[in-house]
């Protein structure tokens, strides 16, 4: 079967990687120029909305999937015209947009913060009246790892809110104090089959994901796969969706945010589950069944921003699996990540330590 | 690190696979056409004694590896004198050569089979006089998946097997009733650090591998890995080794033959060790330390001859994990494998055999 792939990121290189025992050849369209995809398929090397590069990528693919969630909606649906594509446009729709993304889980009884669309410095004025402060001030659209968005703390903050970031269309969102954020990976196939990861708790430092750790038999585990599978099923979804939830401690999840495409809080899968995020994914837009996604055992997942332990570092630490990308070191970049295993959890965390103290505290 | 690979087929895919994580990117010698290797690397499509591919190859890589043994030691050595190249060439000539080979066991107090060199009718009347029958002539180069074999069972079939393989260099073998073929992989690294892999226990079926099962606490576990140790550093190797056995069943290992690259034996420890028999082999070739290669619990390998089981039969059965290569189905031919792996060896079995019924009962 030959797969395309909108974008020639490391996500679509594990794409590769996991599909590629199927027997699965792959095709990136990405007009990067060191594209790390391009190891291991063809690149068409245009615009992801250039149309002659979406005809080579039709021509040459069975079926069609994405590796970055801001494909513009109305590609992914001049490919639907020629093409099987997956997860379906739709799916991007909702998730490019964090009012309509926060206004579909209200939809579904997805608990969620109080939020406002806002379009104009009244509009933001008056949002804060009604859900008062502190509140974070989101651009609607493209924002990530922290980007585009300003916390208002008083009202004084208005103000410098507004003129640092606007104009643009917002999300007004009530700061919730949260006790950890986790992450569902859920997986849907073409059939309506799906299956949930464990969940994964998540640590951040300056906006991006650093560790992941997924924890068997979590007590908020049936929560989050409920709210993951209405979503799923909500967008008649195929192939693997990342839901980012807030665990306020008190047995409440609020939904933050979906990724309509393998995640990075799923990577630690790879060697962690029987069948990977990247497996299940290719599974599901294959049109073939789904994969046991129960852990092995212990384990998580440590990010390489910016810069990454040398290959002869790596090889020397028990239990840890590197997952170099080839892209080359840049500040706040990921460039890698290492799967760490163990057999019990203490186990685990010592070899984390250990393989964090080899990185940058700062970046 | 750019590494060369001379070969393109499933074996040099399947280090392109295992290397890639590692941030290596792979070049691969190779003249046919639809080589499998060409979906994870750059192929020069050149023979492999070519000189300006050798160049090129040379030019392209850091360090240069094999996946098949009869690589031509010159090329190899011409190699050597531009590149790092592992294994060595000495274990080319070694492995090439059955009567090298058998007699290189013999000064290492290997056990072995009586054997002796033979290249006329009448040396071979006489070897046999020595060494009595049944015995099998072999071809001393170049045989494999027992073709260019002759069983002589009485004299009367001497001229026959004369007139059948020869005129050639030949090794002439007492044939001994084993009760099971058995392999161990061994790796070394540059530093020499050593390690094995759980002895695997083989079943052919007209001279073709078909299952490999690694039997953790066999008991000629010790014994298979002193024997690959003594080859190990004889041939002061890099990289990872198959060593066949044959298990007389008195607690005696005969050294059949080497295998001085990954081998399909060692197919199964893709998922069923902690770093597979292709990781450990880039580990070694790039300098990096070795990894874990014990086994995560029960698995075995199916291979798939002539024909597969559709990626959808495949994605239906619990605990099979597909490995398609990506070649068109030809009669006698590898086109892929399965890892099978299970809680338990019952359920391993009934897995195993589930996965066998699919396949054609004669290839």
């Amino acid at each position: 079967m030959n797969v395309g792939i909108l974008g020639g990121g490391q996500l679509g290189r594990m794409l590769a990687l996991a599909g590629l025992p199927f027997g699965m050849h792959f095709t990136f369209l990405e007009p990067a120029d060191a594209a790390c995809a391009a190891d291991v398929g063809h690149q068409i090397k245009r615009a992801y909305d250039d149309p002659d590069g979406l005809t080579e990528l039709c021509e040459l693919s069975d079926v069609v999937t994405y590796e970055f969630e801001n494909v513009p909606v109305h590609v992914a649906q001049s490919i639907q015209a020629r093409r099987s594509i997956f997860p379906p446009p739709e799916a991007l729709r909702v998730a490019q947009d964090r009012f309509i993304e926060k206004s579909t889980f209200k939809e579904l009884d997805i608990d969620v913060t109080p939020f406002a669309a806002v379009s104009s410095l009244p509009e933001l004025t008056a949002a804060v009246g009604t859900i008062g402060l502190p509140a974070i001030l989101k651009t609607r659209r493209m924002g990530y790892d922290g980007k585009g968005q300003f916390m208002i703390r008083t009202a004084a903050d208005i103000d410098n809110a507004w003129s640092t970031l606007g104009p643009n269309d917002f999300i007004l969102e009530a700061f919730v104090p949260f006790k950890r954020e986790i992450s569902c990976l859920g997986v849907r196939s073409r059939t309506g089959e799906m299956a949930f990861y464990p969940v994964a708790e998540n640590q951040h430092r300056a906006g991006i994901l650093r560790i992941s750790t997924p924890r068997a038999n979590d007590p908020l585990q049936a929560q989050a796969e409920t709210f993951t599978q209405r979503m799923l099923e909500r967008l008649d979804y195929v192939g693997t969706l990342g839901f980012e939830f807030f665990d306020l401690g008190d047995g409440r999840l609020l939904g933050n945010e979906i990724a309509p495409r393998v995640h990075n809080s799923g990577h630690w899968s790879i060697e962690g589950s029987r069948c990977s995020q990247f497996e299940n994914h290719m599974r599901a837009v294959a049109g073939l069944k789904l994969g046991d996604t129960s852990l092995r055992g212990p384990c998580a997942m440590v990010n390489f921003i910016s810069t990454a332990p040398s290959a002869a570092e790596l090889s020397g630490m028990p239990g840890v699996h590197p997952h170099l990308y080839g892209k080359s070191p840049r500040p706040r970049r990921k460039i890698g990540h290492a799967t760490v295993t163990a057999n019990d959890s203490a186990m685990l965390q010592q070899r984390v330590d250990r393989l964090v103290a080899l990185l940058p505290k700062q970046d």
